[in-house]
C-alpha cells in the first residue's frame, strides 16, 4: 500500500469535531445536526446556537469560542450578514475548516451580496490557516467519514469522486450512479468557491487513495491555468469525466444568472479537451453512463464494435447510432460469419454483424451460450454490445419477468468466459411492466459487473468517449 | 365531410372475408386464425388447410378454391416453395388482396430464393388485378376493421399510420406509442415488396380520412422517384416523419445484411429531405416522440424556448440542450423577469430563461400557477418546455408519488389556460419507486393532452423538428 499523501485537505473529508453555527432547533428532521447522527458521523458534534442549551440530544453552545474541545471543522447555517463575525470566531477558535452553506452573495447579482463575499474573502485571506468552502454550496460527501449533506444518499463508500459547481447535479448524479450500482469516494459541492476551488479538490484528489475515477461539473473557472494544470496532472493517474455547461450561447447565458459564470468560449473548451485528454460530457446522464464503463468495461482496444440482439430493423439502427457516435460496426471475418450460421438456424438471419439472434429472448439466451464466443473470438471487433428491446414485448407477455430474468442469467454466466469488453442496452418503452423487468434485469447485469445503459445511444457514447479516452491513454 | 377516396387500397383494410392459407393446428394460441377472432374482426374467417375440417371453430376447406362464397384477402402462412401455386389459386379464386407472410425469398441471399421471388412477382404482374403484400412481412395492423399481427397490440383507433419495411420496429413503435396514449388507423409492415411498396401506402394515406400523421421506416427503396413524388404530395396534406436507417457506413451494411437494400447515400437522403420538407428522425423513440409532438402541441411559430423547472445547473445544461437539438433559449424582456421575481422570492433565482423554480415539487406547483402565466405572456419564447427533475429524490422521499401527483395536477389544470405550446420532460433516475412516480405523472399529463419526453434531450429533438416542419410548412 502507498504511503498516505499529505495533502492537507485530507482531514477536511474526515475531520474529529464539527461544529454546526446556526444549528436549528424547529427541524431537526431536516437538519445538519440530524444529518450526521443519521449518517454515523463518528466524530464530536457541537450545535451552536445561543437560544438552545440541547439540540437533539447533544449539549448546545452560544457561540463556537464557547466549545469546550477543540472544532477541526464548521458548517455555517447562518444569514449572510451574520457570516463575517462568524468566520472571525471561527479563526480565533482555531477551526481549520469551513463550509458556508449560507446563500446570498454574489450569486444574487446584488452589490450587497458581491461586498459581502469580499470581505469573507479577504478575512479567510487575512488568516492564511483556515480553508473555506462556499459560500451557497451544499458542501462534503463522505460516506467514509459519515459527513453528507442528504441522508438519502448511500452508505456504501466507492471509487468515484464529484467534483460539481452545483448542488443539484450533485444529487442527481449521487442517485443516478446508485441506481447503476456506483458509489463514491467523496463529493464535494463548492459553489461560489471565496478560497477551495475545483482545482483544489483535483489536486487532493489526484493522490486520493480512495479515488480511482473523477467526475466534474463545470460552469465557469476562476483561475483556469490552474485547473488546467491540476486537470493534466490528474489524467495522468486517473480518468477525469468533464460537463462543462455553458458551451451554447443560451448556456452561457444561462449560467451567468445561475452562478455569476463566465462560461468561456466553445473554442477555448474545445481546446482544453484536445489539450488535456479530459473525457467530454454533455449531460449528468452521460456522466454517470461514462462513469460506468469506466469502472465496468475491461479497457477496449479500438473502437469497433459487435452488436448483437434481436430484430433486424434494430440493428441497423444500432449500427447508424454507434456510427454517429464515433464507433464503427464491421463485418466479421468470413469465419466468424460461417461459424454464426451453424448456430443461427434461419438462412438470411443476420451474421455479418450486427447479429440478429433468433425472435424472442429465448432465442436470446441460446446465442448468448453458444453465440458469444464466437463474436469473442472475431479479430474485427474490439467491444460487444448487447441490446435487449425489452419494449417489443409491449409489456404483454405474461412470462416477461421469467424470459427477461432468464436472458440476464445466461448474460451474467457466459460474460465470465469473455475477453473482449462487455456493455449491455437494455430498452423499455413506458409500460410499467417493462420497466419493472428491465429494473430487475439491470440489477442481475450490473452486480455481475456488466455495465448497463438505458439504450444503444446511450452505450455507444459512453463507449466511445471511453475507448478514445483509453487509446489516448495507453497502458 | 369530404366525399369518401375511391383509392382501392381502401378495402384492403376493411376486407369481408380473409382466408388464412395455411392455418396452423397445433398451435392456435398464437395463430393467424385466433388473432383475427380475439381482434373481433367482423368478416368471414376461413381457414385453410387439407389436413383439418374445423379449426378453432371454424369449417376449415382444402383449398382457397374451396370456400362457397367469396375471398376478399388471404394471408399465406405456408413454406415458401409452395406459394406460386397458392397465388395461382387466389387468382382463379378471385381473391383481391394477399399478404404472403411467409419468409424464406431474396432476403435470404440465396439463388433459391431470389428465384421464388422473381417466380411470385411475376405471378401478380401477369394477373395484373391481385395487388399482394410482401413475401417477408407482418402485414397489416387496423383497428377499425379488427386486423392485426399482434394481438397484444391495443384495440383504441388512433390517427397515425405507419409504413414499415422492419416488422419489429412497427411492433416497437406501436407499444412505445400506446405507453404515450398514442394510437393508430393503419400500420403496414410490407417486407420485400414484390407489388405493394412503400409509395403506393402513401399514396393511399394521403387521402385516407382516419389518417392524420404519417411514420416511414425505410431502409431501401425499390422506386426511389414514386417515393419521393408521393412523400412531396403527401407532405401538401400531413406531416410524414421518416426513419431513413443505413445513412452510416456501418448502417447500410446492416441494412444489405438485413433486407438487401442498397441503403443510398447520405448525401441523397440529405437532399430528399431537404427537397421534400418529411421530418428526419434517427431512431425509433425519436420517431415516437415526434408524432408526440405532432398530435399533443399546438403549432410553434418558432424555435425559442422557455425552460421552467427545478435545479439552476440542470437549467443551464437545458439550455445547452435545447441549443444543440436546434432550438434557442432566449432571455426574457426585462418586464417578464421583473414579474417573476415577484413571484420567486430568493433573490437571484432564475428568472432569465431558464427560469428555477423554487426548491422542491411544492415550488413547482405554486410556480406553475402563478408563474407561467407571465411566461406564456413573454413576446420572445415561441414554446414553454417545463422539466420535472423527479430523479433530485433518488426514489427515497416517501411522500414522493403524492408530492408528483400533487404538481402534475398543477400542470393539468393550468395548462388548459396557455396559450403557447406546452411539453413536459419528465426525467427519472433508475430507482423503481420514482419511476412508478414518473409514469403515473406521465399519464396524468398525456390524458391532459400535454406531450410528455423522458428528458430535455428527447424533448428539445422534437420540438426543434416539429417546430421546423411548422416553420416550412405554415398554415
Amino acid at each position: 500500500m502507498p504511503a498516505k499523501t499529505a495533502n492537507p485537505l485530507d482531514r477536511m473529508f474526515h475531520p474529529e469535531s464539527i461544529a454546526i453555527v446556526g444549528a436549528s432547533t424547529s427541524n431537526p428532521e431536516g437538519s445538519w445536526v440530524r444529518r450526521l447522527i443519521d449518517f454515523k458521523y463518528a466524530g464530536q458534534i457541537y450545535p451552536i446556537n445561543p437560544k438552545a442549551t440541547e439540540i437533539d440530544g447533544l449539549k448546545a453552545y452560544p457561540s463556537v469560542r464557547d466549545v469546550p474541545g477543540p472544532v477541526e471543522y464548521a458548517i455555517f447555517n447562518i444569514p449572510a450578514r451574520l457570516t463575517p463575525q462568524i468566520m472571525t470566531d471561527c479563526i480565533a477558535k482555531g477551526v481549520k475548516y469551513v463550509h458556508v452553506f449560507t446563500a446570498g452573495f454574489s450569486e444574487t447579482g446584488t452589490e450587497e451580496g458581491k461586498r459581502m463575499e469580499a470581505q469573507l474573502k479577504q478575512i479567510v485571506e487575512d488568516d492564511g490557516g483556515l480553508r473555506a468552502l462556499g459560500p451557497n454550496c451544499m458542501g462534503i460527501y463522505c460516506p467514509a467519514s459519515g459527513m453528507t449533506f442528504n441522508t438519502d444518499f448511500p452508505r456504501e463508500q466507492g471509487k468515484v469522486a464529484f467534483v460539481s459547481q452545483s448542488g443539484a447535479e450533485s444529487m442527481r448524479l449521487v442517485f443516478l450512479a446508485q441506481d447503476m450500482g456506483i458509489y463514491f469516494s467523496k463529493v464535494i459541492s463548492y459553489g461560489n468557491a471565496i478560497d477551495l476551488d475545483a482545482h483544489d479538490f483535483l489536486e487532493y484528489l489526484t493522490d486520493d487513495d480512495e479515488t480511482e475515477i473523477i467526475a466534474c461539473y463545470i460552469e465557469g473557472l476562476r483561475q483556469g491555468p490552474r485547473f488546467v494544470s491540476a486537470i493534466k496532472r490528474c489524467l495522468e493517474k486517473k480518468p477525469v469525466v468533464v460537463l462543462k455547461a455553458g458551451l451554447t450561447e443560451s448556456g452561457a447565458g444561462a449560467a451567468a444568472s445561475h452562478t455569476a459564470s463566465l462560461a468561456g468560449s466553445k473554442a477555448v473548451w474545445d481546446a482544453f479537451f484536445r489539450q488535456t485528454g479530459a473525457i467530454p460530457a454533455n449531460t449528468m446522464d452521460e456522466v454517470a453512463d461514462i462513469i460506468q464503463a469506466i469502472q465496468r468495461m475491461v479497457r477496449p482496444q479500438g473502437k469497433r464494435v459487435a452488436v448483437v440482439g434481436r430484430g433486424g430493423g434494430i440493428g441497423v439502427i444500432a449500427a447508424d447510432i454507434c456510427e454517429r457516435a464515433g464507433l464503427k460496426v464491421p463485418a466479421f471475418v468470413p469465419e466468424t460469419q460461417n461459424k454464426l450460421l451453424e448456430i443461427i438456424p434461419e438462412a438470411g438471419a443476420g451474421v455479418r454483424n450486427p447479429v440478429e439472434t433468433t425472435y424472442g429472448l429465448g432465442g436470446a439466451v441460446d446465442f448468448y451460450r453458444r453465440g458469444l464466443p464466437i463474436v469473442d473470438d472475431d479479430p474485427t471487433t474490439d467491444v460487444i454490445l448487447v441490446h435487449m428491446a425489452i419494449d417489443v414485448y409491449g409489456g404483454h407477455t405474461p412470462d416477461l419477468p421469467r424470459i427477461v430474468t432468464e436472458a440476464a442469467d445466461a448474460l451474467c454466466e457466459k460474460a465470465k468466459t469473455l475477453k473482449k469488453p462487455l456493455a449491455a442496452a437494455l430498452f423499455t418503452g413506458g409500460h410499467a411492466d417493462t420497466i419493472m423487468a428491465v429494473v430487475a434485469a439491470r440489477d442481475k447485469l450490473t452486480n455481475a459487473g456488466i455495465p448497463v445503459f438505458t439504450g444503444v445511444e446511450a452505450a455507444s457514447r459512453a463507449i466511445s468517449k471511453y475507448a478514445s479516452y483509453c487509446l489516448a491513454h495507453s497502458g
